[in-house]
Parts: structure tokens; C-alpha cells; sequence
């Protein structure tokens, strides 16, 4: 492959389609419509991985990622962020070349698509069923049915039905917290449903973070499934217990620039601008911002988790690692780090590297 | 000027003018070589800002952004990053091209130069006064000695003097501490310079942080400064007591998309992958990822800590404000955040758009 020189995000496509295959299995198995977030890869090449199984509805973070995947030849995007109504001039755009999916949470943004949308478009009412990012309480039945009824005013708005991200899931201290707060947000979501299933029959529920996802089985009620990040999963994920380290599809590969051997630490090019700053905790009670894979007489090894990367900055990486294996580190060798965040070590990155060395573009920033 | 629909990052030229302006001419009245570093804008359009100022010379973080820099014209560079070994081929080509400064800090990089590099480069050493991040302790004259015996048998390479990024003053308490931090690493590298002083009667020291560069006046001794925040400042700089809030060049304007009473809680468009997860402790304890801007009025009025960029994710920002500031946040209103770190959040966002629209490119991801 190409020689490696610098940071470098190498995905390996064969763990990344054994990801999608997986997932849509089960999608399929539980009768789920697959409508996987494209905010993780942000990749059209990625994209086109997807559609071997079948996939042909996705899930975008923004506008703009819609316009990328929608002159990449998706049909059906739905854009899982609270509508932007400045953003109307592109969102009709859009409407009138794909089946566009929105995402409405008030009255405001609900009024100004009725009255400004010039082509049919679906929308979702964004429930918050614990994460309390974005979303309207379960509970607040009037605002759901005012909402509601400014939605069917729009002659062009099909309202779908409900949907929510249970990110919450992410806070979790262990699976069975997973499989609670799972549980808890399909409860409140259909019983959203059947409460308005006389007046909208057709009314759809949309939900399935990566680790209910990967973890849950009971989907019962839900129509559709919108995981992201499990595409290449990470380090969080892996710590949440909710994928093995087999099933991580990215990796930074980095080069070691110098040594400091009082401190147990070895200097790599890769930083801030490379990983992010997101962070787990590490057994030692510090911030660990991803874990070591060194390669030596050609075998790939996995350090345990005395040996770490501890501090970014800007183009700096730290790896705290044990004595005994600091004399495995040389000034010039490239090291794999398990990243943290796949999605935000993917975005800052801008593009991949298969195992193979074959170039993968991702979405342009502007 | 062009309607902002997006997270944009938006600078004001006007204030970069004078932040270089007065960097420039601080160092003129020092006697000192100013080489701002260029790795907290990353554009070429405005380096030439720089020129303005009579710069010529300048730091980057690493080969890439050296390539970029040279491909737009700057001819005396000095990437202030532990050599890369695997570099050594855009290394030489670069070196090939134009007056080019390497920093290395460990025998195996200089050996490696030594025997490698195919064009005369400037080495400096690096030491590390107190940052601990990379460099040599100032102490360690055996280390320093060896080092520098391995560059001198290096014919292209000029042993050039003594380099330190006193990043420390980051992490100070007080402005007092800074000036101790700067002081302390100045006489080190001092007492480095006059040791050696027979033998190199030429070496130089270059330092300069932004904190240091910014407030401290004792540059005895030192040939040149590399400050690079203080083109733009940010958050950070002005908790730490290093810049005004009218120092600060560059804002980032957001979407308001959502609002919950409920929390006092604003939801905008801009998250991790605009403003980088760095963050300061605000005066509550909690993290904070910027301070706001509201425009009333056709007046803009910066809103007081206790209204703040509590949370990130991927796509999402939350405003956490007071109660009486609630309702002056509207759907569809753009608010201005004052980013906490403009080094990151301007690599994450990849361009820039002056008050007047103008659309700043920078360096390619790749």
C-alpha cells in the first residue's frame, strides 16, 4: 500500500461491511425500514458500501450533507436536526429533487414550513425521550397537537410521525441501562402512537441509536432504525460494551517523532486537529483519548490499557505507556491509535485511507 | 453582505489588522525577529495580512502546512515540530525550495538528518522549559552536547540556537504567573546560549508563546518570537487576562433552530464539528464552549456568563441562559459565539468570511 508518512485514518472495509451487513440483518429480521446516519462516514464512496445491502434511505445531520448525498445520488434523506428555517431557499431545493424527511420540534419552525415548503416533504416531530438535547417532552400533549395541526395546515407537509435520538444511551453505566433507556423511550413513542393511531393510522416511529441498536431487540412498534456510528464504531462504544474491538472499522495510523523516557511518554504526530478532543476515562481515573496498537516482527498487538494516548494538542499526541513497553516505541515508527470518536476523528480528517491505500473523499467543508 | 444561513466563521479583519500590527511592532521595538506561527489561521490569504507588517518569516506545525505555505510564497519557514523521519522526502524537497528551520530534540532525528538531509537547513533544539510536552530538559547538557555534535557532522545542517514553546503559561493562575513562567524559560535558555557561547558565538533563542508574547516585556537575550493566537485571540486568552474581549477576531455565527423554556436552554446549529471540544470552566463550574453575542435592536450586546455554549454534539450547540435573557432568542435569529479556542475551531471549519463577506480560504485537508 502507500507508504504511510503521516497522520493517516485507515478504515478497513472488510469490518466496515460486515458492520452494515449486520446491521441491516437484523433491520430486516425485525421488519425495521434501515435508514442508516451518514453524519459518521460523511463519505459518498462509504455511501455506495451501503447500497450492497440493500440500503436506500439514509439519515443526514445537516442540510448541506443532504445537498452532498443527494448529488451523490440519494433519493431519500432525511435530515435528522431541528429545521433551520433560514435554510428554506436549499431546503426546497431539495424537496424538489428527492423525497426529503425534516425534523420539527416548535410551532415557529412548524408554521414557516406550512406557509414557505413548495414541494412535498415528510415531517417528524422530534420527541425527547430522555436525552434532552432537542425534542419535545412525551408528556406535552398540546404542544405535540398544535404542533401537529400547523403541520397539516402546510398543503406540502406529510406529518410521518414520531422520532427521537436516545443519546442517552450513550451516558449509560452499563448494557442493562442500555436496554432501560431503550426500553423506556419506545414506551413513551408508542404510546404517543396509539394514542393519535384513530385520527393519523399510517403514523411512523423512528428511533435506534447505535448501541440500542446494536444491543436491543425489541423494536416492537418501530418502524424505523437510524444508527450512524456504527459503521466503524470506537473506543466508546467499545467501553459502553457495545461492540468488541474486532468490530472497530477506523484507525489512526501515526508516526512516533521522540521519546521521553522519565516521563513513560512517547511523542507521535497526531492531535487535537487529528483526533478531537473527546475523551473517555481511562481505569487510571485519566482522560484517554484512544488506545495503542503497536506491530512488532510483523504481528499486530494491542497494548493494554496502561499504555494510552493521555494529551493532544494542536499536532502533538501523548502515549503514556508502561516501562516495560517503552522500549517498543521508535522515533520513526507508526503506531495505530483506536480512536475515541470515529464520527468527529472522521470529520477533522476529511478523507480515508483503506488497508489497501486507496483513497476515500469524504464531504467537502464548504 | 452574503446572508449567513449556516454556522459560519466570521473574522474581523479590522482587529487581525491591528493584533499584527501591534505584535509587529512590540517585536520591532525589541529588536526581535517576529515569526508568527501560521498554524492558528492556516490561510494564505491572510498571511498576506502579515506582509502588510513587513513579515517574511514565519512557523508552521508541520511539513504539510510548510508545503502549503511555500506553494503561496513564503520563503523562510521553520516548522516548529519534532522532525518526522518519514518525511524526509518532502523534507528535502522543501529544503530544496526555500530557507527551512526544523526543530529536533532526540539523537535518533539528528543522526537521521545528518546522514539524509540533501539541502542546507537550519536545526534548532528543542527545549522543553517547563511544558513537558516535548524538548530536552535544559539541564541535561549530555543530551544537549551529543546532539549537537550529531548536527554539526551533518554538512547541510546549521546548528541554529535554542527553541522553546512555553506552553505553560497556558495553564497558568494569573498574569503574574505567566510573566514567572515566561521568565523562568527565558533564563534557562539564557543560561543554555552563554554556555555555549564560545563555541556558537551565533546561536539564537526564539520563544514566544502567545501569553508571553503578548503581555511579558523581558525578552533579554531572545532573537525572535513565534506567537500565532494572537492573530484571532479567543475565550481562553482573555480568561487567562492575555486580551480584551475587543481583541477577539473571529465569532462564530450561529442558526437558532429550538428553544426550551423549561432547561432556559437555546439550541443552535453549531456543534463539536465547528467548535472543537475545547473548553474553560465557567465561573458556575461547568464547561464552557463560548460566550454569546445577541444583536437588539440593530445593537450587539455581549451577554454576561451567566448565558453561555454549555453542551456540544456533533451538529447540535446549547445555550444555557438566563431567564430574562429567554426571550431574547428567537427562531431564525443568528446569534454570534466567542469560540474558546480559534486555533481549532478555524481548522475545523476551513474557511472564513470577513464582516464584510469575503470568503478566506485556507490549507486543504489533504
Amino acid at each position: 500500500m502507500t507508504k504511510i508518512i503521516r497522520p493517516t485514518l485507515v478504515v478497513d472495509k472488510k469490518v466496515c461491511l460486515q458492520n452494515i451487513e449486520r446491521m441491516a440483518k437484523k433491520a430486516a429480521n425485525l421488519n425495521l425500514r434501515f435508514r442508516p446516519h451518514f453524519k459518521t462516514h460523511q463519505s459518498a464512496k462509504i455511501g455506495e458500501w451501503f447500497r450492497l445491502y440493500g440500503i436506500e434511505a439514509i439519515t443526514v445531520s445537516s442540510v448541506q450533507m443532504a445537498e452532498y448525498f443527494a448529488a451523490n445520488g440519494w433519493k431519500d434523506i432525511t435530515v435528522a436536526f431541528p429545521v433551520n428555517i433560514l435554510e428554506i431557499d436549499n431546503i426546497n431545493r431539495l424537496a424538489s429533487e428527492i423525497k426529503l424527511g425534516l425534523l420539527v420540534e416548535n410551532i415557529e419552525a412548524a408554521g414557516f414550513l406550512a406557509k414557505h415548503i413548495l414541494f412535498p416533504v415528510d415531517v417528524w416531530i422530534k420527541i425527547d425521550t430522555g436525552n434532552n438535547r432537542t425534542g419535545i417532552d412525551p408528556n406535552d400533549y398540546v404542544h405535540i397537537e398544535t404542533l401537529i395541526q400547523n403541520l397539516t395546515e402546510g398543503k406540502n407537509l406529510t406529518f410521518k410521525g414520531f422520532l427521537t435520538h436516545s443519546g442517552h444511551t450513550y451516558s449509560a453505566h452499563s448494557t442493562d441501562e442500555i436496554f432501560n433507556r431503550h426500553f423506556d423511550a419506545l414506551l413513551k413513542l408508542k404510546f404517543l402512537k396509539q394514542r393519535l393511531s384513530n385520527q393519523f393510522p399510517d403514523i411512523e416511529i423512528s428511533m435506534g441509536d447505535t448501541p440500542a441498536a446494536t444491543l436491543c431487540t425489541n423494536f416492537n412498534s418501530v418502524d424505523e432504525i437510524r444508527p450512524g456510528n456504527f459503521v466503524f464504531y470506537d473506543l466508546m462504544q467499545q467501553n459502553l460494551g457495545v461492540c468488541s474491538f474486532d468490530d472497530i472499522a477506523v484507525k489512526m495510523v501515526c508516526p512516533v517523532v521522540a521519546k521521553h523516557v522519565l516521563r513513560n511518554e512517547i511523542v507521535i504526530h497526531g492531535g487535537a486537529v487529528h483526533f478531537s478532543k473527546d475523551s473517555i476515562t481511562n481505569i487510571d481515573g485519566k482522560e484517554m483519548f484512544g488506545r495503542i496498537i503497536i506491530t512488532q516482527n510483523g504481528e499486530k498487538q494491542m497494548l493494554d490499557q496502561m499504555n494510552y494516548l493521555s494529551k493532544l494538542s494542536q499536532e502533538h499526541g501523548i502515549l503514556k505507556v508502561a516501562h516495560n513497553q517503552f522500549k517498543n516505541f521508535n522515533v520513526g515508527d507508526l503506531v495505530e491509535i483506536i480512536p475515541v470518536h470515529s464520527c468527529l476523528t472522521a470529520n477533522l480528517m476529511g478523507h480515508y485511507r483503506t488497508n489497501e491505500g486507496e483513497l476515500i473523499e469524504m464531504m467537502p467543508r464548504f
